[in-house]
């Protein structure tokens, strides 16, 4: 037996668990019920197509299968390895198992990091003897593993439900809720590939599956619960390249854990994790349900459908009411519910009934026959400014559901347009649904969850028509900005002054207002030459944070006379508070119409994230603003600046010039590589930034840095 | 046989119609699968308490029981005349029904207004046929009806599926909707009181049952699925009555046909006729259920569980993930999900496994027994600090649902606090689902679902502690107002000057700036003494529309000799563009702190509805508006102030006093009597109004008022 082996890679580890050849159950079990019980069942029914060599020192046998004592006494090689033993015997189990020359491990047992105290140190334990023995682990504390592929057929999971075979494969942080999902997708029809519960992730994350499976030919659709990203920025990384070959689905819980935090800066207080979280999805093309029930519907859409061209809907009902509802909600989605082509018209006005309604949505009312019915959805779905139709129908009226079911899939066939179907308040067991379902046609209880499916496949259509954007390097001096940074906190200061704040985003090529820093009236005249009138003049000292209370600010002097007659007005009202001011600082006076402001504060998961807004006290309540993780895109910075709702406000309206979005775009680009950059920043808030006319750029006003305290980095 | 009969009342006719002793099915079919023959078999399966008269000519028995060649050769008295005839031989059986002294008629038979021509005609006569016998109408292109109470045991409708017995009663616009959601109901274990389906509405409308229901001692809750309101004022004058006494949840579809006004009006661009049917929701405190899922989840828990006394809300759970997918919802609908009493998490702990979180979400993990489910919910429900309380089950992991789903039942009972449950992905047909709503204990497929539910419970037990609010008639002068709108109409004008707009709202005491027209300069500065300095003078006339343009309009002046000053500049600068001012509007220069505006515009469907918000530019863009269907009560008037999100900037923030809340609410109410007492006028912006400190009122600066062209009334 080999005591020390080369260190196999991760991918390695991943097939050795996905498709072993052999798996060993260690800790299987005689007794139906247990959980050791329960994995050789689930592997021997849904007929793993490699060996299984049950592990048990007190029987001969499990499950007809014969048992060995210990690992180390399995005749042949094994991929996999299970533990299900009793927490006590875990680490013996595993260690075992890598004397053994096992590549991958699927740790069911729980009792570790989960349970605190003596438990992070036996998984600490746990990954060392993985490390040492080159295994890649699942688990531990997880429900199982699975693939249907052919030639695998592993269900190793003790879930109740074997799944059924198809393109989706799902990652889970919650194995309950992953089990949960299993069950109730079979009666949908949803088909699985590939299943994982993660456990306490000691070793194999999600971002390592979701790579994976985003090369997986057998995966064709992503499902993902998520209780947090691991590595947000890996997994900005990976997810963004996964989502453009197949789409990526994921629920994510936490999300009223936001406002809590206690940070008085205007950026910080708007932020929170789940906004970050919410940055992610936009920035990666996850889409994301919003709960349990969207991830299903929304895996029923995308892996029984083809993807839509467009948004623009036909609805074809056979009642009024909720063809209604569908359409309200196909619009509150974005979609469009356009008029029909004429001539779609003029044909169904031939056979249709006196009754039925030939609009959009059409409505063949109950007197429609199942023919009329499928000359419809065939009419519609014919129709050159048509993507995609919802079929309606609700049951009671007509006598065979079923027969409909046949007349909506035939007719989608061939047509290559995705065609979801609402049999109201048919649930799965019915007939139509069943016939709907296996024939690839996903049917919903309600129209408005058939219209919410629709639109996200129509989002995520669209994402993929987006260029994918671009992390830019731009020219920048990162040691002069470190620099500064470095320098007050050398001195023991919380934040940067005024004038190295705005040399530290000059470093980085954002616009600030021109500034120069003065001794005296002499040279401020000099100054202000310089920058150009009008300018504004402060007062700079350690006594002078609150400037405006102390009146230490005079705006829009217009030529030299005024400035030095204000300066000495200045110097008077100081010299009334006892202040003498260390310097003046001399700026232009920068005006535009519209002000914004780009921030960047820390979440504890998340790291360092930027938030952009209109500027001015109703951001506080209206909470308008966008929200993004560095690195960002080109893409990205456009888009946090394109969604907020105010947007239109920088494009002009009434008359106005727009404002210059491509160069305060390419600011918030700038924002965020300083932010990844320049170490030692704590919260940078520019606020205000003045948005000037296309052409002419824009200028931050003031910049707020606060620095983050010594100490052991965070 | 009577010939002329006494008008009966709307009661009595429903009377019959829901309660009827014996029935006549004119069009009654031998045929199975027809509706003449669907309607009998269900009143004779249902086991009708009253006399069954089939009435076919071709036939001596319908389902075995005797028919009758017409309507008059029945021997007894007949209560209710159900009419499934074909459409050529509606009106006659109608007349028939008459002349025999039918009270109750529900035709099911369509082909009437709902197909344009001939069929609107043919509904005139129906009417007119019910009116000349005293005969009240369901219908007709109805459903039917249904009274499930002991003594009656009607299902006179054709729905394939009996209902259960229950105390929810639905009121639907749409049929075969009204079927569908009684058959989904049925599989919830929802039990109805009555059911009616109201076709086209030609005489019972939705609000005559509402006013009837809610009187009824068999409804306990209200649902209706509502295409539109009917007479809307109706509406809301008898849901808030209504809404007093039972839950009344609806479905209003039609959301997306909101917006597409073609009004130049800035408050008329923000109006569209959703917006109005949800002041209406607001106004009348009806639940809206945002789609046909929400309709059955809200009637489960309304009509199952106890309403909580608070918005504290206790998760306990056998699976983290989607506890903590239930608090993400509970919380995103403005519940609590609090910290447990100390005493609570202690007793707790001495029993809880070692792996659960006896925080609230109450986590037991799959290791927990059905016993310690049983003491979490207990301990949970007992806590002092818990209003409610949501179960939730993942399945598979535990051996017998229907043992968890007896313990919450059994636990729930006795405290006297809601509980909803949620096993995962268990659907109606699950022991577990049976189990519990069979005992009175709602279940939900999904966690969100339950969460949903839970707030719409602690939305209304919130609206019924709210004080109802009164209409509250201030002092005015109808006559005064009602002059100036004739005036201008009569002079063939299309709005108000300034001057008469100021008065308009003065006369029903609605606090404008200060204003003086005057003649000359010398008129102009005794006015302004009288206003008061600072004042604003405009120069008014018809050339003079665009008074900032032509620079009419100088802010700010502050005594007399900057007045005449300003005057001669002003005069020379129109004469200059060839405009002779037809007098000067002297105004108190009024500011405020924050802008409001409150404006009327009109709906085709709900005519006026008022419209408020805080002024500026954004308010286009973040809609932050809130809307009023008149007349309002105090309580509405408030409510529409307080439910803009920039509501905190009216309190007051940073140290600000705030603003005079009391006097704009007053200043609703005053505008909501000027709109509906004055007739003749099509919009009024008051923008902007400046909002004072508390104590200090409000001044409107400026009014615009669009008049109705003359022509028919509308």
């Amino acid at each position: 037996m080999r005591r020390a082996r080369m260190a196999r890679t991760m991918d390695e580890g991943l097939e050795a668990i996905f498709s072993p050849a052999s798996i060993a159950i260690v800790g299987a079990s005689r007794s139906k019920g247990k959980i050791g019980w329960e994995i050789v069942h689930n592997l021997i029914m849904n007929e793993y197509q490699g060996t299984i060599y049950p592990v048990n020192p007190k029987a001969s046998a499990v499950h007809g299968i014969p048992a060995y004592p210990s690992v180390r006494a399995i005749p042949g090689p094994v991929d996999l390895g299970i533990i299900v033993v009793p927490i006590e015997h875990a680490l013996a189990a595993a260690e075992e198992c890598g004397e053994k020359g096992v590549t991958g491990l699927v740790v069911i047992t729980a009792g570790f990091r989960e349970i605190g105290g003596a438990g992070i140190e036996r998984e600490e334990r746990l990954i060392e003897i993985c490390r040492r023995h080159g295994m890649t682990m699942v688990g531990p504390n997880c429900m199982g593993v699975m693939n249907t592929r052919p030639d695998v057929q592993m269900d190793a999971t003790f879930a109740p439900t074997p799944p059924l075979r198809g393109s989706v494969s799902l990652i889970t942080q919650s194995g309950a809720l992953g089990v949960a999902i299993l069950d109730h997708a079979k009666s949908l029809g949803i088909g699985f590939a590939k299943f994982c519960s993660l456990g306490n992730k000691a070793q194999v994350s999600l971002n390592d599956l979701l790579r994976a499976w985003g090369d997986d030919p057998e995966t064709k659709t992503l499902l993902a619960y998520i209780e947090n990203f691991g590595n947000p920025k890996n997994f900005v990384r990976i997810a963004r390249d996964v989502t453009r070959r197949k789409p990526v689905i994921a629920v994510k819980s936490g999300r009223s854990e936001v406002g809590a935090r206690a940070t008085a800066s205007h950026t910080g207080a708007l932020g929170g994790s789940d906004l970050a979280a919410e940055a992610v999805f936009q920035q990666t093309g996850v889409l994301r349900a919003n709960s349990i029930e969207e991830l299903f519907d929304y895996a029923m859409a995308f892996s029984l459908q083809p993807l839509p061209k467009g948004g623009r809907v036909a609805v074809v009902s056979d009642a009024g009411g909720p063809a209604i509802m569908c359409v309200d909600e196909l619009v509150a989605n974005g979609l469009e519910v356009p008029e029909l082509n004429p001539a779609t018209a003029e044909g169904m006005r031939a056979w249709a009934p006196l009754e039925a309604s030939i609009r959009n949505p059409v409505d063949l009312t109950p007197q429609g026959s199942i023919d009329d019915y499928r000359k419809a959805l065939d009419a519609v779905l014919s129709d050159p400014g048509i993507d995609a139709a919802i079929a309606i129908y609700v049951p009671p009226v007509r006598v065979d559901e079923a027969e409909v079911a046949r007349a909506v899939w035939q007719t989608a066939q061939g047509h290559g347009k995705p065609v979801l179907c609402n049999f109201l308040g048919r649930t799965s067991d019915s007939p139509g649904f069943v016939e709907l379902v296996s024939h690839g046609v996903p049917s919903y209880l309600f129209p408005e969850s058939a219209a919410r499916s629709l639109a996200a496949m129509v989002r995520y259509a669209r994402y993929l028509e987006r260029r994918p954007g671009e992390v830019r390097r731009f020219d920048a001096d990162p040691s002069k900005a470190q620099r500064i940074v470095d320098g007050a906190r050398a001195a023991g200061r919380g934040r940067l002054n005024e004038v190295e704040a705005l040399q530290l985003i000059d470093a980085y090529g954002i616009r600030g207002v021109k500034s120069r820093l003065c001794k005296d009236v002499g040279e401020a005249a000099v100054a202000a030459r310089e920058v150009g009138y009008p300018v504004v003049v402060k007062a700079v000292g350690k006594d002078l944070l609150h400037k405006t209370e102390k009146r230490a600010v005079v705006l829009d002097i217009r030529e030299e006379r005024a400035l030095r007659l204000e300066i000495a007005r200045l110097e008077a009202r100081l010299k009334q508070q006892g202040i003498g001011p260390e310097g003046l600082l001399v700026q232009e006076h920068a005006r535009g119409r519209r002000e914004v402001f780009l921030g960047m504060t820390r979440d504890k998961v998340y790291g360092p994230f930027l938030v952009f807004g209109l500027g001015g006290i109703y951001v506080e309540y209206l909470k308008d603003v966008s929200f993004g993780l560095p690195p960002l895109t080109d893409e990205d910075a456009l888009r946090m600046i394109r969604s907020i709702r105010t947007f239109p406000l920088l494009e002009g309206v009434r008359g106005e010039p727009p404002s210059d979005v491509a160069a305060l775009a390419e600011a918030v680009e700038r924002f965020s590589q300083l932010v990844l950059e320049v170490e030692g920043i704590e919260e940078i808030d520019l606020n205000p930034i003045f948005a000037l006319e296309a052409g002419h750029g824009y200028r931050a006003v003031d910049a707020r840095v606060l620095l983050t305290p010594d100490g052991p980095p965070g």
